[in-house]
């Protein structure tokens, strides 16, 4: 039995998502869509042959629909979660969960109340290869007891809606997630450091590069290298320094060329290119875990709390250049140590 | 639409595309299995909700099965193919296609007057994204004119009943299809060197490592290291010389280690695991062309005879020393001049 | 005609150079050699066949000796330095200048007054082939304008008589140099961050690892981790990012070995290994330099002082963690903008 | 006390080694130079202030002359070797030893007559960094007993003047030395392989690519690419392959660079870049060899004659295609088994 999917926001990465589902994905039909653009949604719905819907509360309580896939803007991720939440069905939620922690926390309080997980957040770095063998090396002890990370997070350029918050919010929340997902531990502390100088190729609203400080519960120290306007590619760097050994992520490349340019390797140049295969498993994940009955595992609403928490702390430094605390309430039951993907 | 799948040959291969069926792939089911062993046909077919046959033919005519997938031993896939073909059924055929060019003549002859290519077979490399991303730097000309060509095809070990000629049949038998798929034309001879000295690892009715010399019909020039029990890995490498440039396999590591052994990559250690991306994708593209409805695109039936006849003169090579060269019929006009993936 | 030579301080790497001037240095011999421990320097003036002093003033004074090579300790740096200067005798110094700016400032005085550069500062890793080529990437723009640096300084392990203050004056003291060695400008700020965490390797005194983040005059920030009982090895890392590209030291692994621990690269275990070649030619380009008679050339007693300004400001913020500014005097016209190697 | 030393021959190489004796050798001053264009002789005499012969067996059996250095062209070097030989005096020579075999054979009679090894022959390879872990590794047994070797030469173009010939006698010369050195046995058969296409890049009277397989006394297969218009690079591989591991050269580069290029890496564009430290630490073994007085210890008169004979059977294999065998005369008792380096 095929679960059947009403995805919710039909831009960019929602278009994509519907080109996933019947390209890759197993065991699952998108049988509805939905976009408050109602030109968009029926064109969209006649080539995919799908129901089209118009009001994202209708088409979650549809019986056309098993599951929900947001891919709409954050600020009505709330309403549709809890919709969805209250309709006793799965969700999957592109990131963010909510634009403040303070929204997130009452998706928690509907999650908790409703007694079980029903939503798997899009932190898709969690189901690439390259950070899963990271985690496990960790895992395995090899490296020792974890000191040190340093990450890149290098795009080659962005729009020029980008603003400065936005490295935080944005990009820097991939790192924020995958440190608790690799360390399973807590960030307790931010600190945004603002070179005084900047790239010529970025626009003038904005600080680019930035290095972002952060602390875990441990002591663990990780400094994240923000480029958005990098040029080259898009490029993430990951390494981390055990007691005993280090490891990083590689680039992956698939081949290596020997030209009048020297000894070449490929660098992935958008994010849709470089965590092509994260993509496609998280979605996979999460129809599985549909499938299956039994509750999410994937990145949850605590995940998505967490980073919001840790998001606002490092808004507030970014603007003071203070580190900043981050407090961490009491974590609910129903949300594991760390939710495995 | 799901496409219903009954698949013949549940040892080892055939136990895992059973998995990959239910775990990895999108609109196919597996509904029917066959085994001439019945306990092993049953049992599987209780654990996977399937009907259980024992008789292939039956099977492959059964209501039940839309498509055939062949995973039985080399010397039956003729008369299974056959049957296929005579039901009109699309039919994927782990390699060989036949142990004989002979044999494999005669289902060239029989998908010919059925109009039609209903066959793919399991050359899984050409879906290995290396592979492709090699293809592609030759298709793009940033090589320039091919000139010739480094492999080597190594295995940590072999079991006892590898016999000297499966060097040839079974593991040169896909840098031949590899090398087709590259150049896109035909291997014009063979030449199997025979180095005097062998490792102490293999059994003593092998000669290992060997090496094996092609020519295609423009005159590129190929070398073949064939190591069965290198002791260190499953390790492919391809290495193609071009007039401006040379393209080579990377390892495909996901992390490296700075340890006191030095900086590290893990280096695969088996044929799954190594391939594991491109076996998944061979059968959903398999499974993709039979919904399409419009032929197969895959690894041909005259791909398969192509290197049944380059074995045949492999083989003889071993056995006196000398270059032997390969004879190419007229390809009849249903199969392109190259297959695409 | 030979330089003659006259070496002061015969611990480990003043015999280390008595050695390379036997075996690698072109045009000049050691002819005299003093340690303050008569038996030391009686012994190795029999095995070598050289003139033995107990005085390092009356050595550099006898006319035995053409230039200095002083290996001698810190505190004793500055009487030695002078002494050569009042001599009129080019002057080789191992690192620190002195232990102080203040002692440096001294000598750059006498310097200054002399009217000639006569010290070269063993700052090796100026001689080093990957900083050089580093340092030819940026000049050539096509990194474009730099913005940050990441540098690691990994030690295995260091001896029991190593202390915190170690990692800014041993240690940081070669990134120091080598940043503005690279990007031709003054570090003005240095703070020093010390991660909670440290590795159960270090003895209880230290506090290891630590990052060191220092900021030039036009804004690059530059972090380095500081880790000296890394275990694995002698790893030393540098990372400049530009606006068009970045660009990193490798480490210089002569063989590549495929085994059953995968794709290994050695990495160097001391710094002697690691900058073999950098001591070589820093010392012939003294010898280069005293035989051509028109000035040293290497790193100065400037850089010195530079160098030791920056690391007292390092060792305060080392006491109280803040940020400390780094006030560059005028520049003595004596002094290039920088010392070419 | 400095050698003073006679330098015969100053085209390209001649030149570059009284560059190299000026600027990079210890213990050593060229005292006198000759060449047939007393032109040449001359200016180059009054530029290095040193005597001008104009006639070689002159320059040799001169007073100014200790050691002799022979950089003239193959078909005088007998002549020349037997005069330093019949003088007592030490001798460089540059490769080839003599363009024949037979040649040789004499040189050898010669020395073995004297008492005393007398010659170093220009293989610089052996003083390659690169080649001696190689070799290194091979002699720890890590590798265990070597199976197969991989070797490519390739040069980015050659000069008009380059005939086929010179394919087997000056480039794949230096991989037969290295293979005798790398495995301390001989090569015993030779064949060379035309592949049908070549590199448009390469001259009309050229076959380029060429593939020379060798085989030692034990049975190790080496095959060899000699490829001297591969455009993009002066670029030597080389890989040795062992029952338990695998050992390669890498390209040695010092920097990485991740640009709109991708991740790339330098390969050198010439043999004076890719083996600069090689050069020079071989003219220095033979100064220091002929200071100590003990005999040299670099490659032997035996190791020319032993490349000789396996270079005439490889252009005997260039005419016919066939393979052939290299018989080795039994080894007079100066030399031995393998001349160390």
């Amino acid at each position: 039995m095929s679960v059947n999917i009403g995805l919710i926001g039909l831009g960019m990465i929602g278009r994509d998502h519907l080109q996933r589902f019947k390209q890759v994905i197993n065991n699952a039909n998108v049988t509805a869509i939905c976009d408050i653009n109602s030109g968009v949604a029926n064109a969209l719905a006649q080539e995919y042959n799908v129901t089209p819907f118009y009001d994202a509360i209708e088409m979650i309580n549809s019986e056309l629909v098993d599951a929900v896939f947001i891919c709409s803007i954050g600020p009505v991720h709330k309403e549709q979660i809890l919709a969805a939440i209250k309709a006793g069905k799965p969700v999957f939620c592109e990131k963010p969960l909510t634009p403040t922690a303070i929204d997130a926390r009452e998706i928690i309080e509907a999650e908790v109340s409703y007694g079980k997980r029903l939503l798997q957040l899009g932190f898709m770095r969690r189901f690439d290869p390259g950070y899963q063998a990271l985690k496990q090396s960790i895992g395995t002890g090899e490296l020792g007891e974890i000191l040190l990370m340093h990450c890149a997070h290098r795009n080659p350029s962005v729009p020029e809606s980008y603003t400065l918050e936005m490295a935080i919010n944005d990009s820097a929340t991939h790192e924020i997630d995958i440190i608790h997902y690799l360390l399973n531990e807590n960030i307790v502390s931010v600190r945004v450091d603002k070179p005084r100088k900047k790239t010529s190729r970025a626009l003038g609203h904005l600080q680019d590069p930035l290095i972002v400080i952060f602390e875990t519960e441990s002591g663990v120290r990780i400094d994240d290298e923000l480029f958005v306007n990098c040029h080259y590619g898009y490029d993430i760097r990951c390494e981390v320094i055990g007691e005993n050994a280090i490891a990083s992520l590689t680039e992956q490349a698939l081949t290596v060329t020997r030209s009048a340019n020297g000894v070449g390797r490929h660098i992935a140049q958008s994010c849709m290119e470089r965590f092509a295969t994260a993509y496609d498993r998280e979605v996979q994940n999460f129809v599985d875990r549909v499938k299956s009955g039994s509750g999410m595992t994937g990145p949850s609403s605590w995940d998505g709390y967490l980073v919001a928490l840790v998001c606002d702390a490092g808004i507030a430094s970014l603007n003071d250049g203070l580190k900043h605390d981050v407090t961490i309430p009491a974590r609910p039951a129903l949300y594991q140590p760390l939710s495995e993907s």
